[in-house]
């Protein structure tokens, strides 16, 4: 049942029993809302769990009360409600759902939510949910204590990039603004999420070894082999921006090396409509941003997309 | 004479004639309040030239009227004002006001500034000089056009590190927030202001290969050999956020060989006081951030600060 904030709000004033959860591969937006969330309502006197199906990364152990996330064990719980934030889907909490018996309540701004819950709120407008729990709690008439200011600021910064996603709005930077007014350091913030292990540097350092430049400088490629992802075990999900941000490059593409049969390949650009280069790969995406897998040996793989791209830019430039 | 923000709108409403610059190696925040002011007095019906003393970086040509920005040619101007945009000391616009014969009207956020000009409003708890113009433009009460909003919200988010620096306050993403309402893009912007040329990589790579970790991982250097510098002619202005985000990292430090006889030395810190370490070398800065110029060869010179920052680094753990 779609719901009003007001109604949400109501929702969690009457309960008694709640467990808060967020997807897996839990992200900053994802713990940030948790957090916020479970201090209104442990001030407000509830018996309240955090419970996640998977780890917490460390890069968030700054946190405040970070530490209160307990991981999924074999229990099985009964509450009142199953509170699911920055979720767009059950499937990315299924471990929670089977252990949890409650009416599920459902805050997200993801525009692919399946509204798979009893009740949901769902602004898809917003740039993360944690700004959407700003407006709740403002609405619940919670004050909004240092704690819950950084860690629903950290919740906005991290969806929205730091203010440089296409996500962020006037609506965006006020509610942030509001935050840093309750206590949150941006600079502070900013500092804990740009930390990354040693060991991403020397995966980065690999990664750009492989870029390559083509078309005039208007295509502009990485590789990462098998080696370098089991190597370092780190994400190379923001590599691809540093050939998206040479000066000139119209499309980057990113071939992450899965196995000898597969390959994952990632599209950014400035201007051309990538999601068309990668659903004729069987992938899909936005605009400027999209993805594939796709099967067969590398070489292969490496010629079909370069000249699918090239093929792309060739009408660009029409 | 020390004015306020009211009293430097009725100083550029009565004047006709005028010349607006900003410091030499001019940046965003520069680049952005002068087209933003240069608008406002066009749109009043002013004579109005914006000139500056040095070239203006190609990173900056997507700024609207950009191109109207002179270079100092070798004329002799007279006006009724000079008006200086964020420039702290008058020895940043030499050029200029040798050639212009005018009062100097000065709006600035440095702490440093020297109150050089005949009219000052400074203003240091801003982040930005565009923070400042914006609040003159709605004193003035001419509206903020989409152009106005774009150059603006550049100055702002260049000044402020996209809202990461210390110095972004609540007041900062508010004006920011005013400024996207008014037609800025944050996406396209800090697409534009993370463009670098393909040399920078180059010059980023060969860099990050000297990366040395000792002391249990607490200190990292960096080491730009003066082949690197020329062969690239890049700012290396950015590198040390590399060491210095490093998980575990307590203080970065950036060796810069300039010849064989001298090294420009940058420190970064997560807490420890670093510049007591300048200090100790003839530099200044920042607790967190701050440099110096050391004469002799460049090992002797390792070694010393290298041995000053493990002694902090050692003070701090006690």
């Amino acid at each position: 049942m779609e719901c009003s904030l007001e109604m949400i709000g109501s929702l969690l004033v009457e309960a008694e029993r709640m467990v808060i959860t967020g997807h897996n591969h839990p992200d900053g937006d994802c713990l940030g809302s948790m957090l916020a969330i479970y201090d209104v309502l442990i001030g407000l006197g509830k018996d309240v769990t955090m419970l996640i199906d998977d780890e917490v990364p460390q890069a968030y152990d700054f946190l405040p009360g970070v530490r209160n996330i307990r991981r999924l064990g074999k229990e099985l719980i009964d509450a009142d409600l199953l509170v699911v934030l920055d979720a767009s889907d059950s499937d990315r909490i299924v471990g929670v759902k089977e252990a949890v018996n409650a009416k599920i309540v459902n805050i997200d701004h993801h525009i692919s939510n399946t509204k798979f819950a009893d009740y949901w709120y769902i602004d898809s407008a917003a740039a993360a949910t944690g700004e959407i729990i700003v407006q709740l709690i403002k609405l619940m008439k919670w004050p909004i204590i240092d704690d819950i200011a950084i860690n629903l600021y950290t919740a906005i910064a991290a969806d929205s990039g730091f203010f440089r996603y296409a996500n962020t709005t006037s609506a965006t930077l006020r509610l942030a603004a509001d935050l840093v007014d309750c206590g949150a350091t941006p600079h502070i913030i900013s500092e804990y999420l740009d930390t990354k292990p040693l060991s991403s540097i020397a995966t980065m350092l690999k990664v750009m070894e492989t870029l390559e430049i083509c078309n005039g400088g208007q295509l502009a490629t990485i590789t990462v082999l098998p080696e370098t992802v089991e190597a370092g075990g780190e994400s190379t999900e923001g590599l691809i921006n540093y050939p998206r941000n040479i000066s000139g490059v119209e499309i980057a593409i990113m071939f992450k090396i899965v196995d000898t049969d597969t390959t994952r390949v990632s599209f950014r650009s400035r201007n051309a409509d990538v999601s068309k280069l990668a659903l004729q790969f069987g992938g899909g995406g936005h605009i400027r941003a999209a993805g594939c897998t796709v099967d067969g040996a590398f070489t292969n793989t490496k010629q079909k997309v370069l000249s699918a791209a090239q093929k792309l830019l060739a009408e660009l430039t029409v």
